[in-house]
């Protein structure tokens, strides 16, 4: 039974490694929507959403039975409720890219206004952060989840850099507007990115720092 | 054992009304600094903000408990993994108040540009949004969640709305910019509770939904 157990929490960290993989795909098509200026690849981004989503519920499904059948406690346990957690904020990545696609488009529909190196240096943190993110969940590594959470404020400046210029670029060029906002929204959608992969560092703290139940359990249900 | 649980079920219901009544003080208040141009009212909305953040932590701590000590099956143990992710969601609705009172210190310090009914409007929209998931969510109710994800295109039509007015606005009126894009982005955060809610009444379905597993767990263990 333990054996089991064990193979089939082997399976879930593979589905989950395997949504994980998905959403970052599509936040890679989704940059280069704006970075290669190549419109076709937003069609891509919605087509993995729809995998994205299904492999949630199904991921949900098999976590919730996983508890019902083998009823874990403790440090399996956490990790299994963790699970839940995070398959939520990678259904959110992916809604990110799908964003990102779209104000892409917007963007890329008007010659360039100005070098967009600081959208593609924040999403590239952003990037980062969310595959260390889940590096630490599948690996139970809290250090490398605590390095996560100090990584956000290179997210966080980024964001505030790319806004201060955007206002003062717009305020100069108002004809920059319909081009510049998308641009701005662009890199919202990449500091949510970052704290969705926050959130998952903060989930693999959870699973780790929790207290052991079952000494508990044992005096209760004995 | 049986009616401790139910008890204990009944606490955690409470202690998850408590938080959401909190996250949606936060919104109000979150909105007043706006409406009302009243900058004092910010202090108020970060101090709910720790409250806020200390009774996930303690609301998703009770909630592992009560699966380890009880282990429920079927429909109970959906209710309390969709009560952590319920948390998680609250805990963002907090986060989007907090930011909608920044960016309304930024639009009030400088002189009105123009009504701000719309985004008054979608403030209401997303507050009943979330009202509504949180009753549907305690008292069970699919029926009441399904109408919430029809209310989402209402938030996301002013969404819309709001967007179109403020880049012709800027676009004409450049000076206002500094003002104009926060504003925007209030109404991005008042669409993401809408999202917020919307998450909160997909839970509510996935509760009810769900397969019922005690069969098969009975057959395994048995």
């Amino acid at each position: 039974m333990e054996k089991h157990f064990d193979k089939e929490l082997s399976l879930l960290k593979e589905r989950i490694l395997h949504m994980a993989a998905l959403a970052e795909k599509q936040i890679n098509f989704a940059c280069r929507v704006l970075l290669d200026r190549d419109d076709s690849l937003v069609d891509k981004v919605r087509q993995i959403e729809d995998s994205v989503n299904k492999l949630q519920l199904e991921i949900d499904e098999t976590t919730t039975n996983l508890i019902a059948l083998h009823q874990p406690v403790a440090h399996d346990l956490r990790f299994l409720i963790a699970a839940v957690k995070v398959t939520a904020e990678l259904e959110r990545v992916g809604d990110q890219a799908v964003n990102i696609a779209r104000f892409a488009c917007a963007v890329i529909s008007q010659p360039q206004i100005k070098p967009i190196i600081d959208v593609e240096a924040m999403a590239a943190v952003a990037q980062k952060m969310l595959g260390e993110s889940l590096d630490a969940f599948v690996n139970n590594d809290p250090a490398l989840a605590h390095s996560i959470l100090l990584e956000d404020d290179k997210a966080d400046a980024y964001r505030d850099q790319i806004y201060r210029e955007l206002i003062s670029y717009m305020s100069k060029n108002p004809s920059s507007v319909p081009q510049a906002v998308p641009l701005l929204l662009i890199s919202r959608n990449l500091e949510r990115i970052g704290d969705n992969a926050t959130n998952i560092a903060e989930d693999v703290i959870f699973i780790v720092k929790g207290k052991d139940v079952r000494h508990h359990a044992s005096e209760v249900k004995g």
